[in-house]
């Protein structure tokens, strides 16, 4: 009786998992058993993708301090990627000598926060990016830029999907494999997603919070659109230290729910990612583990 | 560089505003006083159709007593229609005498959802709505019958698409002027929709839970597909008291704003509801208004 055309997505995502470090920075410190305890629980349930920790200032974010620890106590995880995050060359060189497989860039298409976030200026950002894929390429390592407020941004007039498809391009030149979208203060909807994926492709990745409950929605608006990359959350933990009102990350549950019930394939276990929720709570208690969740429902 | 067909939706939506029953039903009760500027809120928000409570045993669900009084506090609404729940006949009398503009009924499309929650079957049901919808014809009053459990149930195999497109239609035959589907324990899925609205068409209502945090996600997916009425709670409040684990309704704040980005018109002021968003959290104090949400996000 519908007239809507058939819907379509893809038929397989990669997930990546940015709980151990999206979802912890903002929180007392862990202790490193614990986040790798966490880390071992994400692999059981499938995630081939997680990241694992911070090269940042351990002042500024102390949850992230002793990432190296993890990174030795784990040990290679074959048939993982590890990344972690870095400001800058100097956090390069500390994540290439833990040994990781991959580093997490960012920069803001909001002038403003990045100032706030990252204390950048986007060519500032352009430079250190690109002294950071120098370092990674020579040991073999790939470099995925984050580019923040890609949706917009409460703080300033971010870029708009033009401008932010030209600085995909010139990410992609510096030497970065991926570039990926990231909703950091929750202001996406389907329709500026669709809006930044008709100008990129549908080729590189989405990062979604839930300040505004949107996260799950944009993510299935997404998969209509036929984007293949995800990062995700367990248990929907996260949110930017420096963001105001910013929220959690998507559930990386919901994302998985959501795709087994579209019949697409994530590699991961549902139940085994339950048990993984279940732990991190554990681990969180007594602080809730939902608290960024204070959006109404 | 997306081949994706372009989205449509409706230019506009009627919204049914169900937090002071559905939202209200499951807490304490409230003083008449407060459900009665709860919904002067939600009228001065621009919300048109409200279900302002329910005829039910007040042994039963204590937070529905003094309806009644509710009702007559609030006198007629120019411009809003008033919708009270009602189990059978003797509640839609007292409703009738109240001078409501609308009744719903329930039946549920899990016969165990039935036993439990309004503890009819099916033909018992039909029965009920019989004698309602002939006694609300007999005064002018219009009645919505809502299909519970219409995307699954977690007690048993609930009815399929088509044979709740058959019970639609004979809902109609006796006398019911609409027809809203509920997800009363969470398990709808963007998949799910399409499947019912290509059995029912898009003319129904859509009742939404996030108990699995995909409410929204559901409404998106809805409008997609046409849909042109939803039920929503301010501040995501609800969730039967009835059926465990189920959480609060959609946000109204939620469907609002998804709206507004995308063009379609709800006749809402969402500074206004922000406003009723947080009276309501006011009155629900201490106890947290977003209790439902405990499911990761």
């Amino acid at each position: 009786m519908t007239a809507v055309a058939p819907w379509s997505w893809p038929e397989r995502i990669a997930l990546r998992e940015v709980g151990p470090r999206d979802g912890l920075q903002g929180r007392p410190p862990l202790p490193v058993d614990d986040r790798v305890a966490l880390i071992r629980a994400l692999v059981d349930a499938g995630l081939t993708a997680i990241e694992v920790g911070a090269f940042v200032s351990p002042r500024a974010v102390p949850a992230m301090a002793r990432t190296a620890e993890v990174i030795a106590r784990l040990g290679p995880l074959p048939g993982v990627r590890r990344t972690v995050l870095v400001p800058n060359l100097r956090g390069a060189h500390e994540a290439l000598a833990a040994g990781v497989d991959e580093l997490t860039v960012t920069l803001s298409a909001s002038p403003e926060y990045g100032r706030r976030n990252i204390r950048m200026t986007l060519a500032e950002s352009l430079q250190q990016i690109d002294e950071v894929c120098r370092a990674a390429s020579a040991r073999g390592v790939s470099v995925d830029a984050v580019v923040s407020c890609a949706f917009g941004s409460p703080y300033d007039d971010a870029m708009g999907v033009d401008d932010i498809a030209a600085l995909a391009v010139r990410l992609r030149e510096l030497g970065c494999g991926a570039v990926t979208y990231a909703d950091t203060t929750g202001l996406a909807t389907p329709r500026r997603v669709r809006a930044l994926v008709e100008a990129v492709g549908a080729g590189d990745g989405m990062h979604f919070h839930d300040s505004r409950g949107t996260a799950l929605t944009n993510a299935f608006a997404s998969l209509l659109l036929g984007v293949r990359r995800f990062d995700a959350s367990i248990a929907g933990l996260g949110g930017s230290p420096f963001a105001g009102g910013a929220a959690g990350n998507v559930a990386t549950e919901h994302v998985v729910d959501l795709c087994r019930d579209l019949g697409i394939a994530t590699g991961v276990d549902a139940q085994a990612l339950a048990s993984a929720g279940r732990l991190v709570r554990r681990l969180l208690e007594p602080a809730p583990a939902a608290e960024a969740d204070s959006q109404p429902a």
